[in-house]
């Protein structure tokens, strides 16, 4: 139930040691028959940009959004690593190109770890034909084991569209906004499409999606989703296939905030009643991102009072008197005043493993809806030491 | 050594039972005569304003910036109380104002504590002339202590000008950035200013000062900072006073610091080079707020990594080639590479209760100095309830 359940893909996950725990580190998911297809991209905006996405940049761009692999290592992320970093990027496009028998620039290239130290090259150089040996129609799930960083589960994905498949598998955070563990996602599918058509469903997809999650407000270097589309099943309505993209991602994004690092609460925060969506959105990431919010959701306290007041300092249209705040449906604010709720509900509610938290600002008719995590004690012991 | 330094000024702190450990609650600060003196004011941006703040606005527009005393409680902030909140507001200047004198405009108001409980007024309305009845001139300390909510040490400070006092007590976290713990402050002198020029001066103290401590990002509803200006020493000059104003604010801010909900780690975060100093300011503001940057300070970890990922990610001039970072001094990243480093003197740093991070960006001229504080386990058990 993943990349390989689309027919035409094979994928593998193996072991090259870079990870001190020997748990598997290197993927690759290809076409079967090594031949370039349809493929896209959307990367992290983040200037720190790490060198295997300037690489799958540089490799989209000369072949005009063809590839035949994408080749995964986990432990390492290559970043900030200087002309080094891009060499190595190369070299590793270029090691799995040579054992499938395409050009370089049809290898994608993603790398997820640490930032700043350079790639241990003989490991990986080593590790790729080991990997391209044990490509194999069910490799998927391996895969996706093999990007796992501070992950716990792997997390795939299939969606059946109307005579096509698509599938998928990510590791980590939520792209644009993820925590430390970089987010990378692998999607195929079968459906034909045009290299720029399948940029532009990509990236609505991943609009309503993973940049619809946040865990800490932190962006990676290395974010990283990609698309290949063999095109065996023959043309689809691009609409039919943006859907499928969306659902696919949106399953992702969603197994990774239950697995973000220390979240016990997954929560669907939904704004109303904005000036606009621009000022919904605005009002949800900061209230998502806020750390006294999160400690409070960790905690499992109905804590309105701050809700209210991230959203009175987000900068956007606001009223204490037309603010209504609810979590689980039932409405703990409104009217400027604290609202009378039954206790027992409630704190059921809080108790529960995902949240529900509606604001409604009475301004207008802008909405949003985001994807975010608690704030706990695992979150920092997770993220105080690199080692 | 606080706002009783200042000749012609007395304080009180007492206990009317606002909080269930019954530690003290009630603040006083008045001219010792009850007669009203020049006063201005600094107030929270955040739109979700609690009523002793409008009352404190309000105040000071009727009086053309006059005022003979504040009274203040922890506790209860008054805020998201509704109509009900500001009526209470009023009557507690009014009750402050019966027993000193004074018109009920010439009080100021502050409260601190949980958002969106009723004040009980019973309880203060009680309180208060108690309160003024232990108005000394030795007073100060116990105000202090007094306001103080999640802090576990009173903020004092006096600052000596040519022939001029400035005193203060503050609590809580930092002006426009706080935690949920309220920032409160009271200063006093001895000086002749006039409304306008002292709400200039207090102004510019604020920005040197509390607006470059950031605890976590949050603004709270509630935050103040008071000048209560009695003239008996003679009109001095402006810049020494605004001096004054910015020293004491700014030995205020750095207790606050010290002393943040959960803090072990004081953060004094330098950003050179950037291509504007508001750039510099997004850059620092962006990266002292990050939980991830701030997880590696609690673990004592220099990794610059995340640093130069903030930086990159803050939309602001950015190459990662030309962006230096130090911790205590010592070039940790440089030139696109990490650097080699005295392992044992950078742990040492490390290990400190007080961390110096230097960011030049290579970008041109821009500076922002910020301070901040580390995101600890303490952090998340004192923000997980509220009660």
């Amino acid at each position: 139930m993943s990349v390989t359940s689309v027919p035409g893909f094979v994928a593998a996950g193996t072991t090259c040691g870079l990870k001190p725990s020997g748990a598997p580190d290197l993927a690759l998911v290809a076409t079967a028959d090594g031949a370039p297809v349809t493929a896209a991209g959307v990367f992290t905006s983040n200037k720190m940009t790490a060198a295997p996405v300037l690489a799958c940049r540089a490799h989209l761009a000369a072949t005009g959004g063809r590839a035949a692999a994408v080749v995964l290592n986990s432990g390492n992320a290559n970043a900030a690593t200087g002309v080094q970093g891009l060499s190595d990027a190369g070299a590793m496009a270029a090691a799995t190109a040579a054992e499938l028998g395409c050009a370089p620039d049809e290898v994608l290239v993603c790398s997820t770890g640490w930032i700043g130290y350079p790639l241990p090259m003989d490991l990986l150089l080593a590790g790729i034909p080991e990997a391209v040996a044990a490509l194999a129609a069910d490799g998927g799930a391996a895969a996706a084991e093999a990007i796992m960083t501070t992950d716990t589960v792997a997390k795939t994905t299939v969606v059946s569209g109307e005579g096509f498949t698509v599938g998928g598998i990510a590791k980590g955070a939520a792209m644009l906004e993820p925590n430390m563990a970089t987010m990378l996602a692998v999607l195929t599918t079968d459906a034909e499409v045009d290299p720029a058509t399948a940029t532009d469903l990509l990236r609505a997809a991943v609009g309503t999606s993973f940049n619809c999650l946040t865990v800490d407000g932190a962006e990676s270097t290395n974010d990283t989703v990609l698309l290949l589309a063999s095109g065996t099943a023959g043309l689809v309505d691009a609409d039919a296939l943006g859907a499928a993209l969306a659902d696919a991602c949106a399953s992702l994004a969603v197994q990774m905030a239950d697995d973000a690092e220390g979240s016990t609460k997954t929560v669907f925060l939904a704004v109303t009643g904005a000036a606009s969506d621009a000022e919904a959105a605005k009002g949800a990431r900061d209230t998502a991102n806020c750390q006294l919010v999160k400690c409070s959701w960790y905690g499992e306290d109905p804590y309105w009072g701050r809700i209210a007041a991230e959203m009175g300092a987000a900068g956007i249209a606001f009223d204490p008197d037309t603010i209504t705040i609810s979590y689980g449906g039932q409405v703990v604010y409104a009217g400027g005043e604290a609202q009378p709720v039954d206790e027992a509900a409630l704190r059921a509610h809080m108790a529960g493993r995902t949240l529900d938290l509606d604001v409604d600002l009475g301004q207008g008719g802008g909405t949003a809806r985001i994807v975010t995590t608690d704030l706990s004690h695992a979150y920092v012991d997770e993220n105080m030491r690199t080692s």
